[in-house]
Protein backbone atom coordinates (compact mmCIF):
# COMPACT_ATOMS: atom_id res chain seq x y z
CA UNK A 1 0.00 0.00 0.00
CA UNK A 2 1.50 3.56 -1.31
CA UNK A 3 0.69 6.15 0.98
CA UNK A 4 -1.22 9.33 0.01
CA UNK A 5 0.56 13.19 -0.06
CA UNK A 6 -1.88 15.77 0.89
CA UNK A 7 0.15 19.28 0.37
CA UNK A 8 3.41 17.48 -0.15
CA UNK A 9 3.01 15.82 3.11
CA UNK A 10 2.43 12.04 3.30
CA UNK A 11 -0.54 11.31 5.67
CA UNK A 12 -1.94 8.63 7.96
CA UNK A 13 -0.05 5.06 8.86
CA UNK A 14 1.65 2.76 6.90
CA UNK A 15 -0.29 -0.06 8.50
CA UNK A 16 -3.52 1.11 8.04
CA UNK A 17 -5.40 2.73 5.52
CA UNK A 18 -6.96 6.06 5.71
CA UNK A 19 -10.91 6.34 6.74
CA UNK A 20 -12.72 9.27 4.43
CA UNK A 21 -16.03 9.95 5.22
CA UNK A 22 -18.49 11.40 2.51
CA UNK A 23 -20.20 14.40 2.83
CA UNK A 24 -23.67 14.33 1.08
CA UNK A 25 -25.87 17.12 2.00
CA UNK A 26 -28.43 18.78 -0.40
CA UNK A 27 -28.00 22.28 1.02
CA UNK A 28 -25.64 24.77 2.90
CA UNK A 29 -27.03 23.74 5.92
CA UNK A 30 -27.33 20.16 5.60
CA UNK A 31 -23.46 19.79 4.76
CA UNK A 32 -22.36 22.21 7.62
CA UNK A 33 -24.81 19.25 9.74
CA UNK A 34 -23.05 16.60 8.82
CA UNK A 35 -19.53 18.61 9.54
CA UNK A 36 -20.48 19.14 12.94
CA UNK A 37 -21.30 15.52 13.32
CA UNK A 38 -18.46 14.06 11.06
CA UNK A 39 -15.09 16.46 12.07
CA UNK A 40 -15.73 14.61 15.75
CA UNK A 41 -15.26 11.28 14.51
CA UNK A 42 -11.95 12.23 12.89
CA UNK A 43 -11.66 10.58 9.85
CA UNK A 44 -8.52 10.73 7.65
CA UNK A 45 -10.22 12.65 4.85
CA UNK A 46 -13.49 14.17 3.60
CA UNK A 47 -15.15 13.53 0.76
CA UNK A 48 -17.33 16.67 -0.10
CA UNK A 49 -19.88 15.04 -3.10
CA UNK A 50 -20.97 18.04 -4.71
CA UNK A 51 -22.82 16.16 -6.76
CA UNK A 52 -25.37 16.18 -4.11
CA UNK A 53 -26.09 19.67 -3.38
CA UNK A 54 -28.61 21.39 -4.72
CA UNK A 55 -26.83 24.45 -5.86
CA UNK A 56 -24.05 23.23 -7.33
CA UNK A 57 -24.48 25.13 -10.78
CA UNK A 58 -23.62 28.15 -8.92
CA UNK A 59 -19.89 28.32 -8.57
CA UNK A 60 -19.83 30.86 -6.45
CA UNK A 61 -21.98 29.71 -3.86
CA UNK A 62 -19.96 26.27 -4.09
CA UNK A 63 -16.67 28.21 -3.30
CA UNK A 64 -18.20 29.89 -0.59
CA UNK A 65 -19.64 26.84 1.35
CA UNK A 66 -16.25 25.18 0.28
CA UNK A 67 -14.63 27.84 2.26
CA UNK A 68 -16.61 27.41 5.30
CA UNK A 69 -16.25 23.06 5.37
CA UNK A 70 -12.21 24.44 5.43
CA UNK A 71 -12.77 26.56 8.30
CA UNK A 72 -14.55 24.23 10.59
CA UNK A 73 -12.48 20.69 9.17
CA UNK A 74 -9.92 21.21 11.79
CA UNK A 75 -6.94 20.15 9.62
CA UNK A 76 -9.01 17.00 7.92
CA UNK A 77 -7.91 17.37 4.23
CA UNK A 78 -10.92 17.47 1.89
CA UNK A 79 -11.36 15.77 -1.24
CA UNK A 80 -13.72 17.49 -3.98
CA UNK A 81 -15.49 15.62 -5.84
CA UNK A 82 -18.62 15.53 -8.33
CA UNK A 83 -19.78 13.07 -10.18
CA UNK A 84 -22.27 12.54 -13.18
CA UNK A 85 -25.11 9.82 -12.72
CA UNK A 86 -23.27 7.57 -14.72
CA UNK A 87 -20.47 7.47 -12.24
CA UNK A 88 -23.39 6.91 -9.23
CA UNK A 89 -24.01 10.66 -8.63
CA UNK A 90 -26.35 12.55 -7.18
CA UNK A 91 -29.44 14.05 -9.50
CA UNK A 92 -29.78 17.07 -12.06
CA UNK A 93 -26.67 16.74 -12.96
CA UNK A 94 -24.55 19.59 -14.31
CA UNK A 95 -22.89 19.11 -17.85
CA UNK A 96 -19.08 18.10 -18.38
CA UNK A 97 -18.10 21.53 -19.31
CA UNK A 98 -19.54 22.74 -15.66
CA UNK A 99 -18.29 20.22 -13.67
CA UNK A 100 -14.73 20.85 -15.28
CA UNK A 101 -15.63 24.90 -14.23
CA UNK A 102 -16.46 23.78 -10.82
CA UNK A 103 -12.68 21.75 -10.62
CA UNK A 104 -10.52 24.99 -11.70
CA UNK A 105 -12.67 27.16 -9.60
CA UNK A 106 -12.53 25.14 -6.27
CA UNK A 107 -8.45 24.30 -7.23
CA UNK A 108 -7.85 28.27 -7.44
CA UNK A 109 -10.10 27.95 -4.68
CA UNK A 110 -7.00 26.79 -2.60
CA UNK A 111 -10.45 25.53 -0.24
CA UNK A 112 -10.32 21.94 -1.12
CA UNK A 113 -6.91 19.83 -0.74
CA UNK A 114 -7.72 17.15 -3.33
CA UNK A 115 -9.98 16.85 -6.18
CA UNK A 116 -11.35 13.56 -8.11
CA UNK A 117 -12.22 13.54 -11.12
CA UNK A 118 -13.22 10.53 -13.59
CA UNK A 119 -10.26 9.34 -15.71
CA UNK A 120 -12.59 9.00 -19.04
CA UNK A 121 -12.61 12.62 -19.48
CA UNK A 122 -11.34 14.32 -22.69
CA UNK A 123 -7.74 14.68 -22.36
CA UNK A 124 -8.00 18.57 -22.55
CA UNK A 125 -9.86 18.86 -19.60
CA UNK A 126 -7.47 16.50 -17.93
CA UNK A 127 -4.57 18.45 -19.23
CA UNK A 128 -6.91 21.52 -17.77
CA UNK A 129 -7.35 20.24 -13.82
CA UNK A 130 -3.60 18.48 -13.77
CA UNK A 131 -2.41 22.00 -14.49
CA UNK A 132 -4.66 24.05 -12.16
CA UNK A 133 -4.44 21.18 -9.23
CA UNK A 134 -0.47 21.42 -9.55
CA UNK A 135 -0.70 25.04 -9.27
CA UNK A 136 -2.41 25.51 -6.62
CA UNK A 137 -0.95 22.51 -4.35
CA UNK A 138 -3.93 19.94 -4.81
CA UNK A 139 -3.85 16.56 -5.10
CA UNK A 140 -5.36 15.29 -8.50
CA UNK A 141 -7.26 11.91 -7.88
CA UNK A 142 -8.13 10.29 -11.18
CA UNK A 143 -10.96 7.55 -11.06
CA UNK A 144 -12.95 5.02 -12.79
CA UNK A 145 -16.06 4.17 -11.10
CA UNK A 146 -18.52 1.17 -13.02
CA UNK A 147 -21.55 0.76 -11.21
CA UNK A 148 -22.95 -1.52 -13.49
CA UNK A 149 -20.51 -4.74 -13.24
CA UNK A 150 -16.44 -5.59 -12.84
CA UNK A 151 -14.68 -5.74 -15.80
CA UNK A 152 -12.29 -8.65 -15.63
CA UNK A 153 -9.03 -8.23 -13.15
CA UNK A 154 -6.19 -7.35 -16.00
CA UNK A 155 -8.68 -4.28 -17.31
CA UNK A 156 -9.01 -2.95 -13.84
CA UNK A 157 -4.95 -3.25 -12.90
CA UNK A 158 -4.97 -1.43 -16.43
CA UNK A 159 -7.35 1.02 -14.94
CA UNK A 160 -5.25 2.48 -12.24
CA UNK A 161 -1.93 2.50 -14.93
CA UNK A 162 -4.02 4.62 -17.09
CA UNK A 163 -4.64 7.34 -14.45
CA UNK A 164 -1.08 7.12 -14.14
CA UNK A 165 -0.15 7.10 -16.87
CA UNK A 166 -2.41 10.44 -17.32
CA UNK A 167 -0.46 12.10 -14.85
CA UNK A 168 -2.70 11.14 -11.48
CA UNK A 169 -1.13 11.56 -8.07
CA UNK A 170 -3.41 8.75 -6.92
CA UNK A 171 -5.88 5.86 -8.49
CA UNK A 172 -8.97 5.19 -7.74
CA UNK A 173 -10.96 2.37 -9.38
CA UNK A 174 -14.80 1.06 -7.98
CA UNK A 175 -16.86 -1.16 -8.95
CA UNK A 176 -20.04 -3.15 -8.60
CA UNK A 177 -19.59 -7.16 -8.48
CA UNK A 178 -22.40 -9.36 -9.50
CA UNK A 179 -20.73 -12.31 -7.82
CA UNK A 180 -18.08 -12.95 -5.30
CA UNK A 181 -15.37 -13.60 -8.04
CA UNK A 182 -15.59 -9.97 -8.72
CA UNK A 183 -14.67 -9.30 -5.86
CA UNK A 184 -11.33 -11.19 -5.78
CA UNK A 185 -10.62 -9.93 -9.19
CA UNK A 186 -10.85 -6.29 -7.65
CA UNK A 187 -8.38 -7.23 -5.12
CA UNK A 188 -6.30 -8.87 -7.65
CA UNK A 189 -6.02 -6.11 -9.64
CA UNK A 190 -4.98 -3.98 -7.00
CA UNK A 191 -2.20 -6.00 -5.86
CA UNK A 192 -0.59 -6.23 -9.35
CA UNK A 193 -1.33 -2.71 -9.50
CA UNK A 194 0.54 -2.00 -6.34
CA UNK A 195 3.37 -3.85 -7.34
CA UNK A 196 3.67 -1.74 -10.63
CA UNK A 197 2.53 1.92 -9.81
CA UNK A 198 4.03 4.34 -7.82
CA UNK A 199 1.27 6.58 -7.07
CA UNK A 200 -1.12 5.68 -4.44
CA UNK A 201 -3.97 3.41 -5.55
CA UNK A 202 -7.74 3.04 -3.99
CA UNK A 203 -10.12 0.69 -4.52
CA UNK A 204 -13.41 -0.33 -3.56
CA UNK A 205 -16.08 -2.99 -4.46
CA UNK A 206 -19.33 -1.97 -3.89
CA UNK A 207 -22.81 -3.79 -2.26
CA UNK A 208 -23.44 -6.49 0.51
CA UNK A 209 -20.94 -8.75 -2.22
CA UNK A 210 -18.16 -6.25 -1.89
CA UNK A 211 -18.41 -4.90 1.26
CA UNK A 212 -15.90 -6.78 2.61
CA UNK A 213 -13.00 -5.29 0.33
CA UNK A 214 -13.83 -2.25 2.63
CA UNK A 215 -12.18 -3.77 5.33
CA UNK A 216 -9.29 -6.03 3.72
CA UNK A 217 -8.78 -3.96 0.57
CA UNK A 218 -5.69 -2.15 2.33
CA UNK A 219 -3.52 -5.72 2.47
CA UNK A 220 -4.14 -5.68 -1.17
CA UNK A 221 -2.87 -2.18 -1.72
CA UNK A 222 -5.85 -0.03 -1.55
CA UNK A 223 -4.30 3.17 0.55
CA UNK A 224 -8.15 4.77 1.64
CA UNK A 225 -11.46 3.22 2.78
CA UNK A 226 -14.69 4.50 3.22
CA UNK A 227 -17.29 4.94 5.65
CA UNK A 228 -19.96 6.95 6.66
CA UNK A 229 -19.75 9.73 9.45
CA UNK A 230 -23.60 10.22 9.26
CA UNK A 231 -24.66 9.80 5.81
CA UNK A 232 -23.28 6.91 3.69
CA UNK A 233 -22.40 7.67 0.31
CA UNK A 234 -22.51 4.12 -1.49
CA UNK A 235 -24.28 0.73 -1.52
CA UNK A 236 -22.52 -1.31 1.48
CA UNK A 237 -20.63 1.60 3.20
CA UNK A 238 -20.52 0.93 6.84
CA UNK A 239 -20.10 3.62 9.98
CA UNK A 240 -17.14 5.10 10.99
CA UNK A 241 -17.40 3.07 14.37
CA UNK A 242 -18.38 0.02 12.55
CA UNK A 243 -15.22 -0.21 10.49
CA UNK A 244 -12.41 0.97 12.81
CA UNK A 245 -12.79 -2.18 15.58
CA UNK A 246 -12.69 -4.41 12.50
CA UNK A 247 -10.05 -2.61 10.54
CA UNK A 248 -8.11 -2.95 13.88
CA UNK A 249 -8.76 -6.91 14.24
CA UNK A 250 -7.54 -7.35 10.55
CA UNK A 251 -3.95 -5.15 11.19
CA UNK A 252 -3.86 -7.20 14.28
CA UNK A 253 -4.18 -10.39 12.89
CA UNK A 254 -1.79 -9.57 9.56
CA UNK A 255 0.55 -8.66 11.79
CA UNK A 256 1.31 -10.59 14.34
CA UNK A 257 0.19 -14.18 13.50
CA UNK B 1 -21.49 -22.83 2.58
CA UNK B 2 -22.38 -25.67 2.77
CA UNK B 3 -23.23 -26.84 5.96
CA UNK B 4 -22.00 -29.89 7.76
CA UNK B 5 -23.49 -32.81 9.52
CA UNK B 6 -22.29 -34.47 12.34
CA UNK B 7 -24.24 -37.68 13.55
CA UNK B 8 -26.59 -37.12 10.72
CA UNK B 9 -27.25 -33.47 11.82
CA UNK B 10 -26.67 -30.32 10.50
CA UNK B 11 -24.74 -28.19 12.39
CA UNK B 12 -24.31 -24.51 13.17
CA UNK B 13 -25.72 -21.75 11.18
CA UNK B 14 -26.18 -20.75 7.72
CA UNK B 15 -24.93 -17.28 8.08
CA UNK B 16 -21.52 -17.69 10.14
CA UNK B 17 -18.31 -20.64 9.85
CA UNK B 18 -17.98 -23.11 12.52
CA UNK B 19 -15.43 -22.25 15.07
CA UNK B 20 -12.89 -25.21 15.33
CA UNK B 21 -10.16 -25.15 18.11
CA UNK B 22 -7.45 -27.82 18.44
CA UNK B 23 -6.17 -29.72 21.46
CA UNK B 24 -2.57 -30.17 20.70
CA UNK B 25 -1.59 -31.74 24.22
CA UNK B 26 1.33 -33.76 24.42
CA UNK B 27 -0.01 -35.66 27.17
CA UNK B 28 -2.97 -36.65 28.71
CA UNK B 29 -2.85 -34.18 31.55
CA UNK B 30 -2.28 -31.55 29.14
CA UNK B 31 -5.22 -32.77 27.31
CA UNK B 32 -7.41 -32.58 29.85
CA UNK B 33 -6.71 -29.24 31.00
CA UNK B 34 -6.99 -27.77 27.49
CA UNK B 35 -10.40 -29.68 27.72
CA UNK B 36 -11.17 -27.40 31.22
CA UNK B 37 -9.62 -24.21 29.61
CA UNK B 38 -11.30 -24.38 25.91
CA UNK B 39 -15.14 -26.44 26.30
CA UNK B 40 -16.44 -23.23 28.59
CA UNK B 41 -15.18 -21.19 25.29
CA UNK B 42 -18.02 -22.84 23.66
CA UNK B 43 -16.57 -23.71 20.07
CA UNK B 44 -18.22 -25.41 17.41
CA UNK B 45 -16.20 -28.45 17.22
CA UNK B 46 -13.05 -29.26 18.75
CA UNK B 47 -10.04 -30.26 16.64
CA UNK B 48 -7.75 -33.58 18.49
CA UNK B 49 -4.24 -33.08 16.96
CA UNK B 50 -3.38 -36.79 18.20
CA UNK B 51 -0.20 -36.22 16.74
CA UNK B 52 1.08 -33.55 19.28
CA UNK B 53 0.21 -36.98 22.13
CA UNK B 54 3.55 -38.58 23.13
CA UNK B 55 1.73 -41.84 23.90
CA UNK B 56 -0.31 -41.81 20.41
CA UNK B 57 1.96 -45.32 19.73
CA UNK B 58 -0.45 -46.72 21.97
CA UNK B 59 -4.21 -47.36 20.78
CA UNK B 60 -5.35 -48.29 23.97
CA UNK B 61 -4.10 -45.51 25.67
CA UNK B 62 -5.65 -42.60 22.69
CA UNK B 63 -9.05 -44.55 23.11
CA UNK B 64 -9.12 -44.10 26.91
CA UNK B 65 -8.44 -40.69 26.23
CA UNK B 66 -10.78 -40.30 23.69
CA UNK B 67 -13.25 -41.72 25.86
CA UNK B 68 -12.57 -38.67 28.62
CA UNK B 69 -12.15 -35.86 25.91
CA UNK B 70 -16.31 -36.68 24.90
CA UNK B 71 -17.25 -37.08 28.77
CA UNK B 72 -16.62 -33.20 29.22
CA UNK B 73 -16.86 -31.88 25.49
CA UNK B 74 -20.44 -30.75 26.57
CA UNK B 75 -21.84 -32.44 23.33
CA UNK B 76 -19.12 -30.40 21.59
CA UNK B 77 -17.87 -32.76 18.87
CA UNK B 78 -14.56 -34.09 18.43
CA UNK B 79 -12.29 -34.38 14.99
CA UNK B 80 -10.11 -37.00 15.43
CA UNK B 81 -6.91 -35.59 13.39
CA UNK B 82 -3.53 -37.33 13.44
CA UNK B 83 -1.22 -35.74 10.74
CA UNK B 84 2.57 -36.80 9.75
CA UNK B 85 5.45 -34.28 9.79
CA UNK B 86 4.78 -33.53 6.29
CA UNK B 87 1.19 -32.69 7.12
CA UNK B 88 2.82 -30.11 9.57
CA UNK B 89 2.10 -32.71 12.57
CA UNK B 90 3.77 -32.84 15.89
CA UNK B 91 6.87 -34.94 16.53
CA UNK B 92 7.93 -38.55 16.28
CA UNK B 93 5.17 -40.00 13.78
CA UNK B 94 3.54 -42.97 13.52
CA UNK B 95 3.92 -44.96 10.26
CA UNK B 96 1.20 -44.62 7.64
CA UNK B 97 -0.14 -48.77 8.79
CA UNK B 98 -0.37 -47.15 12.43
CA UNK B 99 -2.00 -44.27 11.57
CA UNK B 100 -4.23 -46.12 9.11
CA UNK B 101 -5.14 -48.82 12.97
CA UNK B 102 -5.23 -45.43 14.98
CA UNK B 103 -8.10 -44.15 13.16
CA UNK B 104 -10.07 -47.15 12.65
CA UNK B 105 -9.94 -47.57 16.16
CA UNK B 106 -11.18 -44.14 16.93
CA UNK B 107 -14.47 -44.82 14.79
CA UNK B 108 -14.85 -48.08 16.40
CA UNK B 109 -14.92 -46.39 19.46
CA UNK B 110 -17.48 -43.64 18.86
CA UNK B 111 -15.70 -41.19 21.27
CA UNK B 112 -15.20 -38.95 18.05
CA UNK B 113 -17.46 -37.56 15.55
CA UNK B 114 -15.23 -36.75 12.78
CA UNK B 115 -12.05 -38.17 11.46
CA UNK B 116 -9.67 -35.39 9.61
CA UNK B 117 -7.37 -38.01 7.17
CA UNK B 118 -4.99 -36.93 4.29
CA UNK B 119 -6.61 -37.69 0.87
CA UNK B 120 -3.39 -38.41 -0.55
CA UNK B 121 -3.20 -41.95 1.55
CA UNK B 122 -3.29 -45.34 -0.50
CA UNK B 123 -6.70 -45.98 -1.88
CA UNK B 124 -6.71 -49.37 0.31
CA UNK B 125 -6.74 -46.66 3.12
CA UNK B 126 -9.38 -44.29 2.42
CA UNK B 127 -11.71 -47.35 1.74
CA UNK B 128 -11.29 -49.19 5.12
CA UNK B 129 -11.53 -45.64 6.75
CA UNK B 130 -15.01 -44.81 4.62
CA UNK B 131 -16.24 -47.94 5.76
CA UNK B 132 -15.46 -47.79 9.32
CA UNK B 133 -16.56 -44.44 9.53
CA UNK B 134 -19.85 -44.94 7.94
CA UNK B 135 -20.54 -47.98 9.93
CA UNK B 136 -19.94 -46.04 13.56
CA UNK B 137 -21.96 -42.78 12.45
CA UNK B 138 -18.42 -40.86 11.69
CA UNK B 139 -17.88 -38.05 9.46
CA UNK B 140 -15.14 -38.55 7.14
CA UNK B 141 -12.98 -35.29 6.10
CA UNK B 142 -10.66 -35.64 3.41
CA UNK B 143 -7.58 -33.20 3.34
CA UNK B 144 -4.67 -31.89 1.56
CA UNK B 145 -2.37 -30.07 3.98
CA UNK B 146 0.76 -27.95 1.54
CA UNK B 147 2.58 -26.32 4.17
CA UNK B 148 5.33 -25.16 1.46
CA UNK B 149 3.50 -23.55 -1.18
CA UNK B 150 0.07 -22.76 -3.00
CA UNK B 151 -0.46 -24.64 -6.04
CA UNK B 152 -2.59 -22.74 -8.60
CA UNK B 153 -6.66 -21.72 -8.10
CA UNK B 154 -7.71 -24.59 -10.61
CA UNK B 155 -5.13 -27.14 -8.98
CA UNK B 156 -6.47 -26.40 -5.60
CA UNK B 157 -10.15 -26.43 -6.55
CA UNK B 158 -9.87 -29.43 -7.82
CA UNK B 159 -8.39 -30.88 -4.76
CA UNK B 160 -12.29 -30.32 -3.43
CA UNK B 161 -13.21 -32.58 -5.96
CA UNK B 162 -11.22 -35.30 -5.62
CA UNK B 163 -12.11 -35.61 -1.88
CA UNK B 164 -16.09 -35.72 -2.89
CA UNK B 165 -14.87 -39.04 -5.31
CA UNK B 166 -12.69 -40.29 -3.47
CA UNK B 167 -16.09 -40.20 -1.06
CA UNK B 168 -15.37 -38.02 1.83
CA UNK B 169 -18.19 -36.22 3.95
CA UNK B 170 -16.18 -33.32 3.68
CA UNK B 171 -13.32 -31.62 1.66
CA UNK B 172 -10.53 -29.81 3.58
CA UNK B 173 -7.92 -27.58 2.17
CA UNK B 174 -4.99 -25.79 3.93
CA UNK B 175 -2.17 -24.17 2.18
CA UNK B 176 0.91 -21.88 3.29
CA UNK B 177 0.87 -18.68 1.10
CA UNK B 178 4.17 -16.82 -0.54
CA UNK B 179 2.29 -13.69 -1.47
CA UNK B 180 -1.19 -12.23 -1.05
CA UNK B 181 -2.06 -13.36 -4.69
CA UNK B 182 -1.88 -16.98 -2.87
CA UNK B 183 -5.02 -16.09 -0.46
CA UNK B 184 -6.83 -14.83 -3.37
CA UNK B 185 -6.13 -18.53 -5.83
CA UNK B 186 -7.24 -19.97 -2.55
CA UNK B 187 -10.29 -18.36 -2.12
CA UNK B 188 -11.14 -18.28 -5.50
CA UNK B 189 -10.84 -22.13 -5.54
CA UNK B 190 -12.88 -22.21 -2.40
CA UNK B 191 -15.83 -20.08 -4.35
CA UNK B 192 -15.39 -22.50 -7.51
CA UNK B 193 -15.34 -25.79 -5.69
CA UNK B 194 -18.55 -24.27 -3.89
CA UNK B 195 -20.33 -24.10 -6.75
CA UNK B 196 -19.55 -27.73 -8.02
CA UNK B 197 -19.33 -29.84 -4.69
CA UNK B 198 -22.12 -31.26 -3.05
CA UNK B 199 -20.24 -32.10 0.14
CA UNK B 200 -19.06 -29.03 2.58
CA UNK B 201 -15.75 -27.47 1.63
CA UNK B 202 -13.14 -25.82 4.61
CA UNK B 203 -10.13 -23.96 3.48
CA UNK B 204 -7.35 -22.05 5.13
CA UNK B 205 -4.26 -19.97 3.42
CA UNK B 206 -1.88 -20.21 6.73
CA UNK B 207 0.94 -18.01 8.21
CA UNK B 208 0.47 -13.86 8.40
CA UNK B 209 -0.43 -13.38 4.96
CA UNK B 210 -3.34 -16.09 4.91
CA UNK B 211 -4.55 -14.82 8.28
CA UNK B 212 -7.71 -12.83 6.36
CA UNK B 213 -9.03 -16.01 5.41
CA UNK B 214 -9.53 -17.23 8.74
CA UNK B 215 -11.93 -14.02 9.05
CA UNK B 216 -13.79 -13.44 5.82
CA UNK B 217 -13.10 -17.36 3.81
CA UNK B 218 -16.68 -18.60 4.83
CA UNK B 219 -18.24 -15.63 2.44
CA UNK B 220 -16.40 -17.75 -0.01
CA UNK B 221 -18.04 -21.19 0.71
CA UNK B 222 -15.38 -22.50 3.77
CA UNK B 223 -17.77 -24.11 6.53
CA UNK B 224 -15.15 -23.92 9.30
CA UNK B 225 -12.67 -21.66 10.46
CA UNK B 226 -10.14 -22.27 13.15
CA UNK B 227 -9.48 -20.42 16.01
CA UNK B 228 -7.05 -21.59 19.36
CA UNK B 229 -9.10 -21.87 22.46
CA UNK B 230 -5.84 -22.49 24.58
CA UNK B 231 -3.18 -23.16 22.69
CA UNK B 232 -2.82 -22.56 18.61
CA UNK B 233 -1.92 -25.19 16.51
CA UNK B 234 -1.00 -23.34 13.26
CA UNK B 235 1.23 -20.57 11.98
CA UNK B 236 -1.67 -17.22 11.69
CA UNK B 237 -4.58 -18.57 14.50
CA UNK B 238 -5.79 -16.37 16.20
CA UNK B 239 -7.99 -16.71 19.64
CA UNK B 240 -11.15 -17.46 20.09
CA UNK B 241 -11.95 -14.11 21.74
CA UNK B 242 -10.24 -12.42 19.16
CA UNK B 243 -11.91 -13.99 16.06
CA UNK B 244 -15.60 -13.76 17.61
CA UNK B 245 -16.44 -10.44 17.60
CA UNK B 246 -15.03 -9.93 13.62
CA UNK B 247 -16.61 -12.68 12.42
CA UNK B 248 -20.11 -10.60 14.10
CA UNK B 249 -18.45 -7.48 12.29
CA UNK B 250 -17.94 -9.35 8.66
CA UNK B 251 -21.30 -10.96 9.15
CA UNK B 252 -22.88 -7.62 9.41
CA UNK B 253 -21.16 -5.99 6.89
CA UNK B 254 -22.26 -8.75 4.21
CA UNK B 255 -25.58 -8.47 5.63
CA UNK B 256 -26.80 -5.23 5.85
CA UNK B 257 -24.92 -3.33 3.33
Amino acid sequence: MKRIQIGGKIIGRADRPLICTPLVGKTRAAVLEEMAVVVPKQPDLIEWRVDFLESKGDIAAVIDLASEIKAVAGGIPIVFACRTLDEGGGSSPLNDADILKLFVAACASRCVDAIDYEMSNPAYNLAMLREASRENGVTMILSYHNHQFTPDGAELAEKFGEAERLGADMAKVIVMPKASEDVLALLWATLKASRKCRIPLVSMSMGRLGSLSRIFGWVYGSAVTFAAGMNSSAPGQMSIEELRPVLATVRHAVEDS
